[in-house]
């Protein structure tokens, strides 16, 4: 999405620790009208796929979702970050190990929101090591619900996210995937 | 609002422990096009209001915030809650007495996003005793920017936010305002 790609030049940050940081636009404040343009191209690229429900986590991926969900006019669903050890029998449940906090945490969505029938469309702001996805995509398994396909605004093309979702099968599509990044630029791959 | 106090009769559930359960509709599964017309609500309530930029906290103020943004064409930011205790510079911190989760956290804003020349309208899905609110209404204060108002869909008007709030003279606007409940049944305010 050139656009995006644009925005990420003009406003993003690289920072140390393989940072990038597009909190002026994407994922503290949030530019409205980009964001739309996010969704429709969301729409855009998996509109034949039969989507019927959204599935994010929280908390950067609610908006996404919900601007997109308008195109698609289906409901959102967003897993939660457990907050204690005590996970009911109404929720389904996975683990994540988290890069980013340094220790796991689980998800959880209720069984009341995902059926059989359900035909979902996982998107999220960020794809890096992919293990806030592949937590997803295990309570989709547990649901017996089947995944259209996954969309990310920025995927980090040089960490195993990508690789391992696209060698699973999962329709995976990335608005932006960028190749390396220092302070001296960002590099896209085409 | 009409709509909300009826979907909140068919869907929702009081349990225990004064908690009113509406996930299948607000705050775990979105339904996108009610959704739409709480934000259509909100701006009738806060069109002349000035509103220049639309203020929430993680995780379930996000989507409410950012669809209700489209009909006023501002942006969002959305304050987070602390990860860590060591907050940077960067950003404006208040810490929050939460009742849900039993133990205080810290929210923060960064300073590049809230300035003193902002209008700055609130929006969440929740008021109950207003710690969370009370913590945004400090980082605007920190930040020297305006209050245009504080919307809120639904207000536990047994619990005392609102009384704090109005009587610190916020122009808050509640949705829907739950009197009572219990699991014979919710009763509003008119």
């Amino acid at each position: 999405m050139k656009a995006l790609k644009e925005r990420i030049i003009k406003d993003g940050c690289a920072t140390g620790n393989n940072i990038l940081r597009v909190d002026s636009f994407l994922n503290h404040q949030i530019d409205i009208v980009f964001y739309n343009e996010i969704g429709k191209e969301f729409y855009r690229l998996f509109q034949t796929a039969g989507v019927n429900k959204i599935l994010t986590i929280e908390a950067s991926g609610i908006g996404i979702a919900c601007i997109t969900a308008q195109y698609f006019n289906v409901p959102v669903v967003f897993a939660k970050k457990a907050k204690s050890e005590n996970i009911a029998d109404e929720f389904y449940t996975s683990r994540v190990e988290s890069f980013t906090y340094k220790r796991p945490y689980d998800i959880i969505v209720s069984k009341k929101y995902l059926h059989k029938e359900d035909k979902i469309l996982i998107l999220d702001d960020f794809l890096a090591n992919g293990q806030a996805m592949l937590g997803l995509l295990d309570v989709i398994r547990q649901a017996g619900a089947q995944l259209a396909g996954a969309g990310v605004v920025i995927e980090k093309g040089f960490q195993n996210g990508g690789k391992t979702l696209r060698g699973m099968g999962v329709n995976l599509h990335s608005l932006a995937i960028v190749k390396s990044m220092s302070e001296k630029g960002i590099v896209f791959e085409d």
